[in-house]
């Protein structure tokens, strides 16, 4: 139900950029880069804690969702380019700058950014929300961003001193903590108390995919791993062992679940976070982690 | 006056985002991408069209301004990259990937993307513009995404039978187009009549950056030129010569200047279209295009 909602609105904003005039190879990209199996982890959970909050434009919050998606995708697409991870396999399928050429790739990244931003204002119009427009985008914007959003945590990787806490929260967590705020902004309720949930779902996902790229087989995870090995990049596997890694998941779940504030869809919400969480470990690991 | 608007306004924005947090790195190539002796032609533009309308929320239309700036910049250093241009002179400057590399310089343009819609969405809140909001950042994202944005016209570059319309519309035009339209919207009035200005002047703009491209000394330009030979894409030199180019420029700016809707500021802004104008025109061919 939440996943064809999202779907629908992936698909109403890719459909708008494929749309008359369109370079054809760029369409295809585009799509390529949006409807690739991805598990559509953050857009859930925006429209998930937009449901906790009443739910009342459902149409703009879907369309927020959708947004964050799109930029997790940009950030997928640059993240795979030669000039940073150079990884030809994402969910078992070779890579946009792989299938399309690097020009089209960075090209696929801007646009899916600035498609962003559009299908939120173009859905705050149609869906009455215009009020809730500017405090999502600048919800979204600090999300990605700099100096603390997605783009910064990806520049730390270039920084010949590395903050790892820092580096962390920015790459992952603050997309997280952008899904969430901006589900709640969304159905117009204060994003404020939303924060913690989305820190902490953000940290537990940085180490399951810790684990995931430290564990797994390329042919599990369906993308390269052993990657921040090779490139010397922080990681909690690294840091603590699979064990203590193992602890730090389960602790950062259990405080998400602590964190959903108090509201109308609270324990349903609890519940969907718990079942998410269950299939955050590594399948090789699933029954130690369960 | 007006470029100290510009300037303060998109000081205001890189201040943002290279705050606390920010990898020190990539806070220097986003001040360096954006404060490097840039023109600043599309913000006075949208400034001066915004002025022209009446300007009852300097602030926001200056935000505006700065946004569409932002993302020229970040064109560039995108464009510059070895993946498209391998450029690495820019206003007579190494470039933001010869400066910082290529990973840093792909985030700078990702982040001046994500920023220039945050600066429109901080700036509507401070200035009392909400109610603009939804449109602003429709024009402005319609001028750089898919399907007819700059990224689309960068992305014909890309394809096996490039439409060379589409191309230089979508590549050139539709930024200017942006800036227009969203000068006028930024002060409360209809964009629709401030299409045909930007379009003129675009086309101008494409005209004279060919003729540059064609005719200057690396020196004169700041940046390599004989790029469009070099890369075989399509230029108005190329199809017309030299005399039919400035001819075809001329014509360009003609019609802008004829398409200046009636307004209040309307004498002033054909003023300044022409002295504009004047300076388009590579310097070794001044005296002829005057």
């Amino acid at each position: 139900m939440t996943l064809s909602r999202i779907e629908l609105a992936l698909e109403a904003a890719v459909g708008a950029a494929e749309g008359k005039g369109c370079p054809p190879e760029l369409a295809k990209a585009l799509r390529y880069a949006v409807f690739s199996g991805g598990a559509r982890v953050r857009p859930r959970l925006c429209v998930a804690v937009a449901a906790a909050c009443g739910d009342d434009r459902p149409g703009f919050a879907d369309a927020t969702a959708a947004s964050v998606e799109l930029l997790h995708c940009a950030s997928l697409v640059h993240d795979d380019m030669p000039c940073f991870d150079n990884a030809s396999l994402r969910r078992a399928k070779p890579t946009v700058h792989v299938m399309f050429g690097e020009p089209v790739a960075m090209l696929v990244g801007d646009g899916l950014i600035v498609l962003a931003f559009e299908t939120i204002a173009r859905a705050a119009v149609r869906c009455g929300a215009t009020e809730r427009l500017a405090r999502v985008i600048k919800i979204v914007a600090r999300g990605v961003g700099a100096p603390n959003g997605l783009v910064a945590g990806q520049a730390w990787e270039s920084e010949p001193v590395i903050d790892v806490d820092r580096y962390h929260e920015a790459k992952t967590g603050a997309l997280f903590v952008a899904a969430t705020m901006a589900g709640a902004a969304a159905a117009g309720a204060d994003p404020t108390p939303w924060r913690a949930l989305g820190a902490h779902l953000g940290a537990a996902y940085q180490i399951a995919d810790d684990l995931l790229d430290a564990l797994s087989s390329s042919e599990d995870a369906g993308k390269p791993v052993g990657q921040d090995r090779a490139h010397d990049r922080p990681s909690a596997v690294h840091a603590l062992g699979v064990d203590g890694a193992l602890a730090r998941l389960r602790a950062q779940i259990e405080a998400a679940v602590a964190a959903v504030p108090d509201c109308a869809g609270a324990e349903d919400l609890r519940d969907l976070v718990r079942l998410q969480a269950a299939r955050l470990a590594p399948k090789s690991l699933a029954r130690t982690a369960a």
